[in-house]
């Protein structure tokens, strides 16, 4: 998430890519010069096109790759430094890759000709609003609704960037909404509310809903995302899922279950730690209950939850108070690792150091999942873990939502689900966690890479099957009984 | 708009097509005996499909074409009345046009490797968020703002269908949507709202503002529409423009500049009678007394509006008691009609006669939009009126929207206006008039094709230098030379 700390080892990446419009004399040695004041910074020049030839000076792109944008700062101040030259404008790739937005919307019917524009338009379309309003269900099958999930958030908990409002959380809106497009083929539609009052954006996501068949909300912070998403869920017939919950805590489960097939340990022999108590920490703690942990401790900044804890009125710390911490431990995160089996890190860079995990069992199940620095970075680690995953892509076992939510989109929409249930989540789980075989299965290999493109399939394929097992589906997917 | 009325002379049409599946036995004579029986009611058969063959029988779809539903229903009876047949399904082409929806939504950015991901999405994501948060202004260039419309509707006064509510409405929603693509490249998205309460419309455009460069209000009912287009321009800093209203205006404006030089009348000297005094009675009131007309009566269905009316808190109707019928006449639109120069008829089909027409000045000018059916017919008005338009596409001069609504949101977008002032609709409707060329005006011939692709780039160029000329634009466009 961070950009101006690179990670330890910062690798030059197109990522951090910029384009420097120089303009300097056409002699001798001067893109010589040029390159070399550039590779001496470290830069790795990608490409040099030629812009224009003004006389006797020449105007040139020099794309080069870096490995930050502080790097990338240097390297601009290198140049600016090289004699008889003119640095017109920098670029930066990632900035023009958003340029004019990273959607677009497609007609999908032809409007070429009179009859095209009657069917589609008037006076055609008027038959088809007539189906629809004598059958509302209908909607599903003849409107975007049957591919459209809206992506609502009112960006006060954006990625590690905290409350950044609507305006700016766009460009992540509309990545997630690329990304269901890329992985599910769903339809998602951004949209970034100017608004924080949780009555205001039920009310809006009630409204919206005929033009959508499933509503993903995403980076609204707790407590308040608990109830937008429980008064939505109640009042639409269409399904209502926080991402940041319940996509979380799908790969999680996931992991896990595949960390406890290495292990061979059971859940209810588990004794598990979860630090952080926001929107993931209660939807990944409860995902675990159900699957059997009986012993776990939930921590927050404060230390661990327990009935002496004054929580106020936040319903995930009401929760965990009620429903975790059987034995009533108290003290910081350290010391509810004494024995523990299980972390579950869903809260701050650096939180844990070696020791720490030396006072756990044996060869622990560790999941330091803070973004972009987990709680305890994967070598600091080594040796004392049994199994490890955090949730950066340059380590193994990288626990990543996008494993869990388009397929699980996908599914719900192919079934026309009216909500996501927990059997839905559940069989998210176990079709994400299955996709990596018994022969594969490794402390290195408990969940599959990003990449993967059977991932949504399989999830969407478990999930559809779910919903019409638990009699959420209002329609049974062609191809049914390749399901049975 | 209404599919059981077909139009007098109702042609055979692909909109009306229907597809027969029927199971008959494999025996000489059967495929011409359907066909004859197809024919015979005037259907025309476009296709013939094997689907399958099941032993002695084969099943083969008949694409045929109609004239209306009435037509394919008489049809589908005749076939279902052959013998020994099994007329299995029907399926009707515009339906499954619309299955699934017409839009898409579509990435704009490669998502195949890690390199993408990470500038796409998390982490590089991040540096152009807090590039947004910083320097909100930026949004309308790094979102998908700077090129997407919301289309809003609350579906109470959908085309000639009325009040059929959000989720019948999103089909002609849609449909706009992909004119608006079609026709000047403009992302838009329909936003269908499960309410009609004006406080909260208001409130979910200001709250979804963030998302959309511009605001498209579509088919909301008068009054309501007023107040909800005046809260959200006084809130908003992009434009919010009800198409109904000024869309009409701004075509029907580019109809009369053109009728006015075939007449050789000035405004002024015109006496003008408006029926229908809702949304776009009011808006083509409006622009036609800025063009200069003094003498404008406005009936609505108890006839002249005038200073002894009481019109309630309508504040289309005060404006109209307020602003026109200067010589406060009474009675109905045919004594209004008396004398008059121009009819503008926004109000229910066969509302004039013949002999209404023969009561106004010679050769008046007579628009009658009513859709589907006009306040008159051409035919019947043939030989008294000097100029005439509809709002159908079967008759020369068709008055529709398309002709201004894609190129003004297109020319407001290129400038990032902040509005859609009337200097912006005026110089649309003049640039709508002017692609009519002097050797080519005629009564026959006053507005432009809806096909007709310089249309929409002509509009655009005006209403892009009407937004630069009067200071509501905050970029301009490359290419700005031309321009001037």
């Amino acid at each position: 998430m961070s950009d101006n700390s690179p990670a330890p080892e910062a690798a030059i990446s197109s990522q951090y890519a910029i384009t420097l419009r120089i303009d300097y004399p056409r002699a001798p040695g001067r893109i010589a010069k040029i390159a070399a004041t550039i590779g001496d910074m470290g830069g790795v020049i990608r490409a040099i096109d030629l812009v224009d030839i003004r006389g006797k000076r020449s105007l040139r792109d020099y794309t080069v790759e870096c490995s930050s944008t502080d790097h990338a700062r240097r390297i601009i101040e290198a140049v600016r430094g090289v004699e008889d030259l003119n640095l017109e404008s920098v670029s930066d790739e990632t900035f023009l890759m958003h340029l004019g937005g990273k959607l677009e919307i497609q007609s999908k019917v032809a409007l070429k000709t009179r009859v095209d524009l009657s069917m589609a338009y008037t006076p055609g379309v008027a038959r088809v609003c007539r189906a629809i309003e004598a059958e509302p269900k209908t909607s599903h099958a003849l409107t975007i609704r049957r591919n459209c999930v809206a992506v609502i958030s009112d960006g006060s908990a954006v990625l590690g960037l905290g409350n950044i409002g609507a305006c700016a959380a766009m460009p992540v809106m509309e990545g997630k909404a690329i990304l269901f497009k890329e992985f599910a083929g769903v339809d998602a539609f951004p949209l970034c509310l100017d608004t924080q009052d949780v009555q205001e954006i039920v009310a809006i996501g009630k409204a919206v809903a005929p033009t959508f068949g499933a509503i993903n909300l995403e980076d609204i912070s707790a407590p308040r995302c608990f109830e937008v998403e429980r008064e939505l869920d109640e009042a639409l017939d269409i399904p209502v899922f926080h991402d940041d919950q319940h996509g979380t805590a799908v790969v999680t489960l996931a992991a896990t279950l595949n960390a406890l097939k290495i292990k061979g340990k059971r859940p209810q022999d588990m004794k598990l730690v979860v630090s952080g108590a926001g929107a993931a920490g209660w939807a990944c703690t409860r995902a675990l209950k159900n699957l059997g942990f009986g012993n776990i401790i939930v921590c927050d900044r404060q230390g661990a939850l327990h009935r002496g804890r004054d929580v106020g009125s936040n319903p995930a710390k009401l929760w965990f108070v009620e429903n975790t911490n059987p034995e009533q431990e108290t003290g910081g995160v350290k010391d509810a690792l004494h024995g523990a089996d299980m972390f579950l890190g869903l809260s701050a860079p650096g939180l844990l150091g070696r020791d720490d995990l030396k006072t756990m069992a044996a060869q622990p199940i560790v999941f330091a999942m803070a973004n972009p620095t987990p709680e305890i970075m994967p070598e600091e680690a080594e040796g004392i873990v049994g199994v490890m995953a955090t949730g950066r892509s340059d380590y193994p076992n990288q626990i990543n939502n996008v494993l869990a939510f388009p397929g699980i989109f996908r599914g719900a929409l192919d079934a026309r689900a009216h909500c996501i249930n927990e059997e839905m989540k559940g069989a998210a789980a176990q079709a994400i966690a299955e996709v990596v075989t018994d022969r594969e299965l490794s402390p290195d290999y408990i969940v599959p890479s990003v990449f993967n493109r059977t991932v949504s399939s399989e999830v969407a394929r478990a999930v559809a099957r779910a919903a019409r097992n638990t009699k959420v589906a209002r329609r049974i997917p062609k191809g049914i009984d390749i399901y049975q």
